[in-house]
């Protein structure tokens, strides 16, 4: 009873303000009529597909079907299904967050990817002559990537945060996405089609620094609504599947015309059937009776994706690619197992979906396996063109042999992680402010708090019945309220 | 009491017969041989999908990837799933009607399409030498599209007819359609790639119209059913991300090779992310406590796709697309928080899924700025070639202005809205006939009427109390039912 | 009361032992490690694939976009989406069996298409000179179509097996689809382009021979949970969505560049629309007031696609495709209707998805319907060229006439429901062994067995009256304990 009352205090007494009637549709308004400002200013289509396509082509006598639009729309569909129904429906597993799960997971993706198509912009496709940024079909692809990494980031903060916040968490994971990716991928001339790096590693460290700095000491007040129900896991395993089928798609999306993302496609599609078996034999032996569990399956089944983002595109073999899967499944299920509850309770740090285990390490193992696959590489494999082909060896980076090429790459590594540790620590004092509209402690992964929740489900009673039922309803809940008033 | 009597007597009354046992399967019968015999007389393959392409190929000097199936099927596919998953599952909202918003979409858009291969040959791809239609991927993507008028008038009317009478909307809509896109595309050279005029604003007033000669004054007896509950609200969101992820996709289906498919795909991607912004906004905005509403998300996200039907294929611009998507969303939820009300209090309109403000209204407005963009087209932005290109300003059209055509898109407009609001009135006096099963008005939105439903859900009992617990239900049964005859 | 206490000990007497936490883990690992030995021996990239492409390119003087995976890699994924999420979802449709009916499907498609790479490679493309396969991106269409032959069987098996069954039922099934497949499209020269006969005449024999040696006698134990509820409805026709949608992609995935693909697309789509009116017509007419039964609706929609898999790639005219789904909706609804509870209750066969009814008839009857298109085959209506092209009556096979064709695709359909049969009956005799761990015939379809299962679906109770409701919960149990023992 005491427990009772001291519950009902925190109810009745100071509670968080979470109406964001005001705060959400300044940011949305502001927000989006500034991306009109600057796509205004900066934002052209590229030759490809502006309009003087018809000159462009017979000035350089190639026909339609070489647009690069056929090279890569039926991947950029893919990574686009990945972003909006793999990732939304992965987080809607908990019994009364699907709404936000999905909704805000939406939201957020459809923001982020207007301010990277310009920070992306301003980093990697900035025409100097004219001042504008020219776009086309694989600009879409990279701010799809670009915003992949504020959604993982997403998955740690899951029913924790305000919308508000998650923009603001998308504002500065963009920005800080493109700056790091300028670094790995331009100035240390680093490979990571799929992102092992740039979006898996960044992503998962910069959300466990933002839950880290935002801990919650007294979130078992919620621990009520932090689990699934029957019907949510399967909502959830919607989410897993797109994304574990269209993968291959993800990191191949980008990869070189021709052998690149065919070979792309076929390591990652190998790596992934590897992880799920894995998963499946750490699951079962960790559970009493060998019973399998639905969070395991969910999620460390797609490690092996996450692992291969930087060396599906190098000739990583299709043994090797099975390997990767082979560890990044057991490691992630260990992962679910052991780390997020150590994390938890020994680092305070709260990790709703385990990014940790799906992104944050599996992202950092496959950018040193990138690594060391690159160091490896060799003429005799890759051919002397291949090798230039693959590697970008052209240019500035002409005379980089395959092993200086692995120390960069393994750098590049470093340098994701530093960037999400380092600004999700800021982001994450930024949302400390008390202006955000977080929900309290014992508030947290319920939809009620920012969706207009509909009634539950019960049997609809037949039509003769409703009256009588509705006349019974209003008696329950007078009851209750008198009994509640009463205790 | 009084109401409750009365409710009982219309139950027991003279009750509406929705027994469409020998309606349902004679109009599939007879339709489908109806098919069957026109697709033997007039259905053939065209040159790319006919064995002779082996001898075509080498006399027009191309190859296998210049086969149209290269260009288009990809996104043939995301149309489809658009038509049969987009648009079924986002009427699977209402609690109690799942079954008939996902199973009859799949019905009528599974005989709409054949119909509309033979329709829209006859007006389009007829052969005058043979008398035959030849057939091709592009003709697949344009029955989609035909069928996707009549699925968004079923909108208006979900949970309110019975399958037959969706049939009849459905062979009445395809016939319309083919007609109106026949003025409108080859008689008055309108260019409508991804159908705001022919689709949507035609399918939108052409539903509107239908409920309106339908209107129920007595349906809020069924208003109970006529909601969502948690998890159809989730299937609901498998809808809404479907069409809004293919969207670029739909748009793009049939534009010109190279920059035309390009442009439209890029065009509607950031259209439509600019209307989640401004939905999210005016959604939050509306509720008490910034609470964000199911309703608005799934719908009014969209509209920016609507909206950019027509213009996509332009040099509208990136920051034009932001344009248009940041208004349409504002407008069309808007349209959800004050038309919807307006029109089913003020004009009698019931409209289920709200289609006048996701498909009429935006529609509508695509149209107009499809003749805004095209009038202020030139050749600077377009280049000579380009602009001949972009509007097949060939032919007898050869000489016309892109002023003109502006104007000839606007003229296409209002053609497309008066077939649907004739078109509409005259399908819904046909559907007023006591013979098509429809429900009455307190059974409507209930899958009891045309479906065969499992039990409910509930705590399925463990095997060694399963018999205890039917003892018990029985039980309970029998009091309520006691309970009843009492009352 | 009898009943009741033998069905007590039934439950306390001896149990079957359904532990798997031994023996699940040890198939996995050892069958992974001995994946990744087998690959490490034998997979390399083909030249496709290879690094070695930029030289080949110039060597064969073509460019990128005649890269194979431009040609197949969309179809590629739609296929893997009908594997994963098609059969997955489609299977989910059990009120308690979701999680194995979409797990189970996601693990044994994950080992299988691994051991297809291999066991397809050594049958068909194992190069003699190196000793080694090159894989492509055919080669992983290859292996999902494999694995779609197992995954069919488990239609017949569902929640009546575990899943270390469904493994053996895997590895076997994989072998003898390669060896099969061999006989018939290498030895007799066949065409299958979509599998009628190799996957699922021979994927639901298979499957209905095992159930049948399987047969369990008292299954009607578990009958309170071999039935679906409103939700795992509407999930299941996710998957049946995704199927239908996507196997005009199937039956033309492999198909020949160019005209192959296209007309095997267009003939699945029409075949598939025909299905879906006579399956609601037979449904509609089949129930007391023309109900429509959505275990009809999920499956036997889809028979179109199924016994299009010979004839897609052949020109069976578009009115043939549509008379050819026409009756195989029909005759599915009719197995439904009448097959399936015949051959339980007269042949002792259990099949709990129906395949007897989706896979083999209608396999059975593609693969004869095939025959006769091909004994039709004519060069008037193929040219000279396209019916050496469409047949490939090149090499060995250059003499062979239509008719003969014809003859050796009825011979290759009679020789996969052999291997179906004949293999299923020896599968099922090994799976009688009381190792596997399957579950006891009153706790079949029930997910708890190899599941750890949240808690149900409820109310969720708001924070105040938390701990009340916890106080009341812990009574019921204690009382419902009380009352159990007591009776």
């Amino acid at each position: 009873m005491g427990n009772c009352c001291e519950r009902a205090g925190n109810f009745f007494g100071p509670q968080k303000n979470t109406n964001v009637r005001v705060s959400l549709p300044a940011v949305c308004f502001v927000w989006q009529i500034a991306m009109i400002v600057l796509f205004g200013v900066f934002i052209r289509y590229d030759e490809e597909s502006d309009a003087h396509w018809v000159v462009y082509k017979k000035d350089h006598n190639v026909t339609d079907i070489e647009n690069d639009f056929y090279f890569r729309y039926p991947s950029f569909q893919d990574v686009h299904v990945m972003i909006f129904v793999g990732f939304g429906f992965l987080m809607t597993f908990l019994k009364r967050y699907s709404f936000g799960g999905v909704g805000f997971n939406f939201l957020i993706a459809a923001f982020g990817l207007q301010w990277a198509l310009l920070m992306q912009g301003w980093f990697h496709s900035l025409d100097h002559t004219t001042g504008k940024i020219y776009i086309g079909v694989e600009s879409l692809i990279n701010a799809d990537f670009c915003c992949a990494g504020s959604l993982i980031a997403y998955g740690a903060l899951l029913g924790k945060v305000s919308p508000v916040q998650l923009m603001v968490v998308t504002l500065f994971g963009v920005t800080l996405f493109a700056v790091e990716e300028y670094i790995i991928l331009d100035l240390l001339h680093c490979r990571d089609a799929g992102g092992s790096m740039v979006i898996h590693a960044f992503g998962g460290y910069y959300g466990l620094a933002i839950s880290w700095v935002l801990y919650r000491p007294n979130l078992n007040q919620s621990k009520r609504l932090n689990g699934s129900v029957y019907h949510s896991d399967m909502f959830a395993m919607i989410g897993t599947l797109f994304l574990w089928m269209f993968w291959p798609s993800f990191n191949s999306a980008i990869t070189d015309h021709g052998d690149g993302q065919h070979r792309a496609a076929i390591n990652t599609y190998i790596a992934l059937a590897s992880s799920v078996l894995t998963t499946v034999a750490i699951s079962s032996m960790s559970q009493k009776g060998g019973k399998l569990d639905m969070v395991h399956i969910q999620n460390a089944t797609l490690a092996g994706g996450v692992a291969m983002g930087t060396a599906a595109e190098f000739m990583i073999t299709p043994y090797g690619s099975l390997i990767v899967g082979f560890c990044c499944g057991i490691i992630s299920t260990f992962g679910y197992l052991f780390i997020t509850p150590f994390l938890e309770k020994y680092l305070k740090l709260q990790d709703t979906c385990g990014v940790h285990n799906l992104h944050a390490v599996p992202g950092m193992l496959g950018g040193f396996i990138g690594a060391i696959v690159a160091a490896a590489a060799d003429e005799s494999v890759y051919s002397k063109e291949g090798l230039i082909n693959v590697f970008d060896f052209e240019g500035d980076f002409a005379n980089r042999s395959p092993g200086t090429q692995g120390g960069f790459q393994a750098a590049g590594t470093c340098v994701s992680i530093a960037f999400g540790l380092v600004g999700g620590a800021i982001v994450g004092f930024i949302l400390k402010f008390p202006i955000w509209g977080d929900p309290a402690d014992d508030n947290c992964f319920d939809d009620e708090v920012y969706w207009e929740v509909p009634e539950d489900e019960e049997t609809i009673p037949p039509v003769l019945e409703y009256n009588n039922h509705m006349i019974h309803k209003h008696q329950e809940i007078s009851e209750s309220n008198f009994s509640v008033e009463q205790s």
